[in-house]
Order: structure tokens, then sequence, then C-alpha cells
């Protein structure tokens, strides 16, 4: 029987739920894997070290977290499209002699959103967060076939570098950016609001915009899922919006992580409840 | 749930049958449970480097094999007391800040002893055999309650050397050396014979001794255990010896290292049924 020892690279991943998200789901496939945290704070090697000596030491494949998701990539011997073009990986699969990168944070999210929001309109979206997670947020939802987000950011140099970018990747008329101060105008015509900031983790709580923004003509998608239900998610609800919480966007990612290291399918329902489980903890 | 991650560490352990048997008793006991080969030839590192990276990048145990088992020593930060009598490490476990040597290949050898020749005399015992597998096996039997072993070996430095670590240990009557030319009287008078060196093994195959030597007054103990049925204990058998196979030794090490590994009691049956298997394929 194929056993399978992957892990994750990142800094500050103490607290981390992929370990128990994937062993629990690969002992239903009656799989030997052991999933390890290889934190560079406490290693002290850079990203090029961790990745070659975890192959070495009997490593099938790794996930990659912040801040390693771009700098991981000169290390790697080939990129997916995906990765490529988003110029992130999260996921490494060693291949016999290669080292592969791969995206399943935008494939994550999109199928999240797929299944969570099916039929939401998403003529006009509005983006709040333009970091590494909103540039897989985007993308996932202009491959959907969103026509147009607008990307908004406290760093109005972030939110236009991502607006080109995926202006430069979906056409010149799918993206725009915009500052904080135009959100009252832009969500009023809006169908939907992506939220990719921290605001609403546990150690920064709060909403990360104006509640009287929020309409009842709105979906609201948070990618913050420590606590599951956010403050802007608890607000939307009470308005009657449709919601989508950032639990699915986490599994679906592993699950897509554990599909490339393993060629088996995941049972998405299964770790989302894992992931419920977890989280209440 | 606990997940443990353990691995061998030694030059040429490409066939090792400690992966499957390691992994097959953990999923048994429903354990995430990965055991990996770190090759020292295809590595090129030595065992310190090994160790104390295995450990840093996850790992929670080592089984150390040839030729590392003097060598690893150095790098640990203490040892169980048959390991420091032994001079001989083969189970490493990881214990918070602490990396702790043991050797499970002489209780491995005397359990299998203990189970698998209940009753035997074990008035004068002859060994064949004074490297490191001899070393451990000489220890169990003198453990065990033998009165006397004579150690034999093509080097009669190596049987001098090991004769008198044992008698050392045991007192001056317990242990002596001998060369090939005294076996004929030595055998006439034994209960027993152990058999610790390669003969026997697949690559070397033939018998350990002239096969007159042997009569039905001997028990016979191999600790060659591919094949399990060497030339040796096939033609004990037809005499009517009552014999060990080297099975026992190889599972119940495997078993004890599993038990310091994870706190949990293997079953020893069952290991040595699968050993069974995986030597038939």
């Amino acid at each position: 029987m194929a056993s399978f020892l992957t892990g994750l690279i990142g800094s500050g991943i103490g607290p981390s739920l992929s370990p128990p998200l994937h062993e629990r789901e690969a002992a239903h496939h009656r799989l030997h894997y052991v999933y390890r945290l290889l934190d560079t704070d406490r290693l002290g090697l850079d990203v090029g070290e961790l990745v070659r000596t975890a192959r070495r030491f009997g490593y099938d494949g790794l996930n990659i977290t912040h801040p390693c998701k771009q700098s991981v990539i000169p290390h790697l011997d080939e990129l997916s499209p995906d990765a490529r073009m988003l110029g992130a990986v999260n996921t490494v699969v060693f291949d016999g002699e290669r080292a592969i990168g791969h995206n399943t944070d935008w494939t994550g999210f999109a199928e999240s959103f797929a299944r969570g929001l099916p039929d939401a309109p998403t003529r006009r979206i509005v983006q709040l967060g333009a970091g590494g997670a909103g540039a897989a947020v985007a993308h996932a939802l202009l491959t959907l076939g969103a026509d147009r987000i607008t990307v908004v950011d406290a760093d109005p140099a972030r939110a236009s570098a991502l607006a080109a970018e995926l202006t430069g990747r979906f056409g010149p008329e799918r993206a725009r950016h915009a500052t904080p101060a135009e959100l009252p105008e832009l969500l009023a015509e809006a169908d939907g609001l992506a939220h990719a900031t921290p605001t609403g983790m546990a150690h920064h709580p709060g909403l990360p915009l104006p509640a009287g923004l929020l309409h009842p003509g709105l979906w609201v998608a948070d990618i913050v899922y420590r606590p599951l239900e956010t403050e802007l998610l608890k607000q939307a609800r009470a308005l009657g919006c449709r919601t989508l919480d950032g639990g699915g966007m986490v599994v679906f990612q592993a699950a897509h992580a554990f599909r490339l290291f393993t060629d088996r399918e995941p049972d998405a329902e299964r770790m989302l409840a894992h992931l419920t489980d977890l989280i209440a903890v």
C-alpha cells in the first residue's frame, strides 16, 4: 500500500488545520499519510533549502503558505499553467525527479463559490483585499465568468497592481480598482461582495466596511474561516443576503492538494464537516 | 489523533521490509504512520546530520542499521541502559528536546527465542558470528539465563573481543571464544547452536558449518530471515532438531521499536504473519 508524507511550509503556521484535515481524510481512504508543519521561523532555513531537504527526507509533496508562495517558485522545476499565471504556488508535488508547483487556492475558492452560491449573479462584483488571497479569489471569480470585478484595498497601489494583472489576463473591461471612499456607490450597484482581507478573524475583529453599505441585493462571500461566522457574514445574513463562509475555500484547496498528492478523490463534504468540528473545538 | 513519522537510516537499505511491517501494523491501530528509508549512500550525509535533519523535518523516531549503529551514539542525548551496555543503537526516539538511543535487536532476539524455543536447554551454546548481530544474540541468550556461550568467528580477534565483552558484563564463566576447528568437539557437547553470520542469505547461500556437525540433540536458531528456511535450518529439521528461524528477531525488533515510537502494543503474531507474506512475494 502506498504511503504519503506531506507537509506545510510557511511562517507562523502552528495553528494550521491542514494536518488533521489531510490526515483524517487519508484515513478514510485507508492510506498511510502523515502531514507535518515545517515552520520557516523555527527551522531557520530558506524556502529553497526546505523544499530540497524535505524531498530528500522522504516527502512526497508540500503545501506552501505565507510568506513563501512566490519565493518558492525559483526552486521548482515546473509550474502548472495556473500557478504560472498567478505567480503563486501553494502546492508542490515531487514527481520522480521533478518538483512541480500548483495553485489550489484559486480552484479551492472557485469550487466553494460554485457549490455555495450557485447561480449567483456576477455582473458587478466588489472585492475587498488585493493581497495573495485576493489575487486567487478574483482569478476564480473571473474564470467562473464574472463580468467585472472592482478591487478595493487600503493600499491603492496594491489594488491597482492586481487590477492591472487581471485585465492583462482577462481583458480590459473585466477588472478595475477603486478606493474605499468609492464603496457606497460601487456597492449600491453590485451583485456581490467578495471579502479577502484578515478583518473578522479572531485577532482582527470587526467589520471590513461600514455596516450601512450592505443591502439585501448583495451576496457576500468571506474568505475568513476562523470563525466561520464573521461579523460581516452575521450582519449580511441579518439583512437577508446570500452568504458564503471561508470554510469552503480552505477545504477545497486542501482537497485539491490531497488529490494532487495521492491521486485519490477526496470527499469534500466529509472534509467540510471535519473542518467545522475542528473550528468548533 | 496522533501521527507518527519514522524511518530507517543505513546503507543499502532499499530492500528493507521495515516500511511495510511498521505501516501495516500501524494501520491496524488506526494510526497515521509513515516509515521512510533514509539511505546514507543516496543522501550523502553522515549519520549525525541525518538524525538532526530528520528530527527537524518532523520525524518522531528512527531505526538505525549497518553501518551506523555505533557511529550514531555521539549524536544522541541519552542512551537506554541496554544500548549503553551493548554500545549499539538500532532505535532512536525523539522525546521532546532529547534524542534517546535504544537497542531492540537484543530484546527482539530474546523475545523470539523465548517464544519459539520455550524451555530449550541453555547449559552450553555455540554461537557462530561475533559481529553486531552476534553481540545482540549473545547478550540476549545470557540475559535469558544461558550458562555459557562459546563464540566462534572466522575472525578470531572479533570472537575474542565479543567474549571479553560478555564476560565483563555477565561474569568470567559465561562466555568463551573458540576457532572453527574446535566446532566438532564444542557441538558434540552443546545444547544449541545460534547462527549469526550472513551465510544462508540469498546472496550468501550454503551452510555456515559442515553439515555433519549437526545432531538431533541440538536446537538451532538462525538469524537469517531471507529466506526464512535457510539451508542450515532445513538440514537441522531433517535431523529432527528444534529450530528457530530469523523472522522472529526481525519482527520483534520492529515491534519493540514500534512500541517505543508510538506507546502502543503491537500484535507480534500479526506482524509475523505479515513478514511471512512479505518474504513470500
